[in-house]
C-alpha cells in the first residue's frame, strides 16, 4: 500500500463504485494528520477534525456487547456541541479495561489544553475547551495496550498543522491516515440547498474487515456546514444509516469499535430548522443519504481481498425484516461469495442461502436474476437460462443479484463483496 | 484425491480426530458401490445399502426451506420398515422440480423390481419389494438436471455386487463412494450390549462444505443390528443429534440435502424394548452418541480446506440457547477462523464474536482460555498471559477454546475448523 499522496488523484479516480470525488473547504472545520509511529512503516496514523467554533453532532455506535474504551467514552459525552474528533489507527483500544479508558482521559486533557492555547492565539474571542468536548475514534488490533504516550507526544505537531482552509490534498491525507487494511481512501461529497443557502455534505470512511451490522460498520464521518442542532442530526443519521452503513456486510463480523457520526459547523446562512419534517430539509436529507451510501459502498468494494462489488436486491417480500434477513443470508454466505470470486454462475448456492434464512419463503414462488438474466423462475430453472450468458456477466467487477419472493411489496438492498484467497491472506497475518 | 483402496488403511489410520476404525459385518445389511460415470474421473458415485429382511429407520433432515427432491421423497415415505438406501454423489437433485422428483420415482420402480428378482433368487421366502421401501440420499451440485439414466443403467451391476457378508474393504469403498469434496472417507463404529446381546453400531458420513445446523449437515448414516422399532430409533436419533451433527459448523451454510439416518436390521437377539427410557438401552444410546460424534468431528476435521480442528466450549451460561449461540458465533466468525489458520493468538477476535452474538453477555465477567492458557480473565487480559505460550499451543492441529460466561451453569460445545486459502480454492472452482 502506497500512502503517498503524489499522483494519487489520477491513479485512483476510477473505482468500482463510481469516480473519486474531490473535497474542498467546509467553514468552521480544520483537518490535520500526522504520524505518531503506531505502525512500523512510515504513514499517518493520527487525524484531528477540529471545529474552531464547535459543532453539533450525532453518532451511531456498534451494537456489540464488547465495546471499545473510546466508544464507552463517546457514549458518556453529553455536550450538545463538541470541539474535536481525534482518530487513531493500529490500536482499537478495545478490551483494554480502565487503563485504556484512562489513556483517553489523559489525551483529552492534553488535547483540550493545547486547543485552548490555540484559541488564545488565533481567535478574537477565545474560549476554554473542556475535555468532554472531544470524541475519539480508534481502529486496529483489539486487546493490545493503548500507546497513549506516542499519541500525546505528537499532539503539538498535529495542532501546529491546523489550517483554516481545507483542500482536496488535506482531505485525502486524512482519509489515508484513518485506514487500516483498506487499500483505498474513502471520500464522498454532495452539495444541496437548505432554503436559499448552499450547503456542503462531505464524508470520509474506513473499512475493511469486521463489516456487518448491526450497526454500521467501521468508521464513517460526515461533515456539513448546515445550521442544524444535534437532535435533528441524530434523526437524520438514524434514518439514513439503515439503508447505507447498515446495509453492508463484508464478512458478517461486527467490530467493537464501529462508529458513524455527523458533525455540523452551523456556518451556513439559512433559516432556523425546527423539525426533521421541515420540507426545507428534504434535499439535505437526500444529500446525507447519498454521501453515506457512497461511503458504505466504497467500504464494501474495498472489503478485505474484494475483487467484486455485489448488490443484492431482495424484492416483493412480506416485510422489510424478511427482505433484510434474506439479503444478508446471501451476502454472508461463504459459498455464494466464493462462487462469485470464481465467476461461477452457481445459482444453486443463492437458493441455498435463501432457504437457510429464517425468513418466510415459498420456493415455488421464488425467482432469481443475476444481472439482467433470469436464472430461476417460480421455483425452477428459467426456460431461457443460458449459463454462458451469466458466466460472461459475472466477469464484471460490479454485480447485481435480484431475489424476488413474490410474497408482498417490501424490499431491501444489501451490499457485499466476494470472498477471495486474499481475504484469507490478509486475515491470517493481520498483525504481522 | 486418490479413490483407490489399496494401501488406504495404513495411510489414513491416524487422523486429527482419532484413529481410523475398521468396520466389519452387520447381520441383515449388504453394502455395494459402483461408478455410473457421474464424475469425469473414474470413481464410485453410487452406493446401495440393502436390508434383505428390511430395517426399521429414522431420519432427521435439513431445515432449509429449499429442500432437494430426494428429501421431499424421503419425507413422503411412511413405511415403518424400508429395504434400501441409495446414495449418489455429484448431483444434489435439488431445485430440479417435478422432473427431479419423477427421476427418483423411475429409479425406485427399477430398483425395487431388481431387488424383488434378487429376493426370488436368494431367499427361502422371497418378498416383493415396493418402491416406497427405498430412501434416497443425493449430494453434489444444486440445480443441474438429475442424470437418472446413468444411475438406472448401473443398477444391475450394483445389485450383482451384493454380498451377504461385509468387511472393512466394502465399507471403505462405500465411504469413498459417497464423498464429494471430502479428502478422507468417514467411518466410525462402537459395540455395546442390549441386555446380554452384543450389538454393533456402525456409521459412515460425508462432508464437507455447507456444514451448519440446523439441522445436521451433509450425510450421515448409522447402521445397527439392534432390534428396535422406528419410533424408538427416532427418539434416540433426535436426542443425540443435538450435541453431534447439530454441534458442528464449517462455514455457516446449510445444504438443501442434509440428512442423518439410523437403520436397524433387528437381527440382534435381545429382549423386546418398549420405551426409550428402558435402562437396557443406556449403553446403546451411548454407542449411538459416540458414533455420531465421531463422524461429526470427522466431517469438521475434513471441512473444506481445513488445517485445524477446533472445539469451542462455552461454559457457565445462563441457558443452553445462549451457550449454543455464542459457540456458533465464534465457530462461524471468518476473522476467528483465519486467525487460527494463521496460528495467531488474536484473542480479541474471539471476544469480538462473543460480543456480536445475541446472547446475554457481561464482558466484565467473561473469561477465555486457549487450550490450557488463560488469556482473558473477568474482562481484561490475564495477568499471566504470555503470547509466546499461546502461539506455541496454536501450532497443534487440534485446538480447544473455552469461553466462560460466569452467568449460570449451562454449556455447549461446538466443533469447527479454520478458514484457509484452500477453502477458497475449493469453492471458487467446485464445479470444474
Amino acid at each position: 500500500m502506497d500512502f503517498s499522496i503524489s499522483n494519487f488523484f489520477d491513479r485512483n479516480r476510477k473505482t468500482k463504485t463510481g469516480d473519486f470525488q474531490d473535497l474542498e473547504h467546509i467553514d468552521g472545520l480544520s483537518v490535520s494528520s500526522v504520524s505518531c509511529g503506531l505502525y512500523e512503516k512510515n504513514r499517518d496514523d493520527l487525524v484531528l477534525f477540529y471545529f474552531r467554533d464547535k459543532a453539533s453532532h450525532a453518532s451511531v455506535f456498534t451494537q456489540s456487547k464488547a465495546i471499545s474504551e473510546n466508544i464507552k467514552w463517546n457514549k458518556k459525552i453529553k455536550s450538545k456541541k463538541i470541539t474535536a474528533l481525534l482518530i487513531n489507527t493500529r490500536n482499537a483500544n478495545a478490551l483494554t479495561g480502565s487503563e485504556g479508558f484512562n489513556s483517553l482521559k489523559k489525551i483529552s486533557l492534553n488535547l483540550s489544553e493545547l486547543l485552548t492555547n490555540k484559541q488564545k492565539k488565533d481567535e478574537d474571542i477565545p474560549r476554554k475547551i473542556d475535555s468532554n468536548e472531544i470524541l475519539f475514534a480508534c481502529t486496529g488490533t483489539i486487546g493490545e495496550r493503548f500507546p497513549f504516550e506516542k499519541i500525546i507526544n505528537k499532539l503539538p505537531k498535529l495542532i501546529d498543522q491546523i489550517k483554516y482552509t481545507q483542500n482536496k490534498y488535506i482531505w485525502v491525507k486524512a482519509a489515508l491516515g484513518i485506514m487500516t487494511t483498506d487499500t483505498k481512501p474513502k471520500l464522498s461529497m454532495s452539495e444541496c440547498k437548505i432554503g436559499s443557502a448552499n450547503v456542503r455534505v462531505y464524508g470520509v470512511a474506513k473499512g475493511s474487515g469486521m463489516i456487518f451490522p448491526n450497526m454500521a460498520t467501521t468508521l464513517g464521518f460526515i461533515f456539513t456546514d448546515a445550521n442544524l442542532n444535534s437532535k435533528l442530526l441524530k434523526k437524520i443519521l438514524s434514518k439514513n444509516i439503515k439503508t447505507t452503513f447498515n446495509a453492508i456486510s463484508c464478512d458478517g463480523d461486527t467490530s467493537t469499535n464501529d462508529m458513524v457520526s455527523i458533525f455540523a459547523t452551523n456556518k451556513a446562512d439559512h433559516a432556523n430548522i425546527k423539525t426533521v419534517s421541515d420540507p426545507k430539509l428534504k434535499n439535505f436529507d437526500k444529500a446525507v443519504h447519498e454521501v453515506l451510501l457512497n461511503l458504505a459502498k466504497r467500504v464494501v468494494a474495498d472489503g478485505e481481498g474484494a475483487s467484486k462489488f455485489i448488490s443484492i436486491n431482495c424484492i416483493n417480500c412480506k416485510n422489510e425484516k424478511d427482505a433484510r434477513e434474506i439479503s444478508f443470508s446471501i451476502a454472508n454466505s461463504p459459498l455464494v461469495k466464493t462462487a462469485i470470486a470464481g465467476e461461477d454462475p452457481n445459482w444453486g448456492r443463492i437458493v441455498m442461502s435463501v432457504g437457510k434464512s429464517n425468513a418466510k419463503v415459498d420456493i415455488k414462488k421464488l425467482s432469481i436474476k443475476i444481472g439482467p438474466y433470469k436464472v430461476f423462475t417460480k421455483g425452477i430453472l428459467d426456460k431461457d437460462y443460458k449459463e454462458s450468458n451469466v458466466a460472461d456477466y459475472m466477469k464484471n467487477d460490479s454485480l447485481e443479484l435480484t431475489v424476488d419472493l413474490s410474497l408482498g411489496k417490501k424490499y431491501f438492498t444489501a451490499y457485499t463483496m466476494d470472498l477471495t484467497k486474499n481475504y484469507i491472506a490478509i486475515n491470517t497475518d493481520y498483525r504481522s
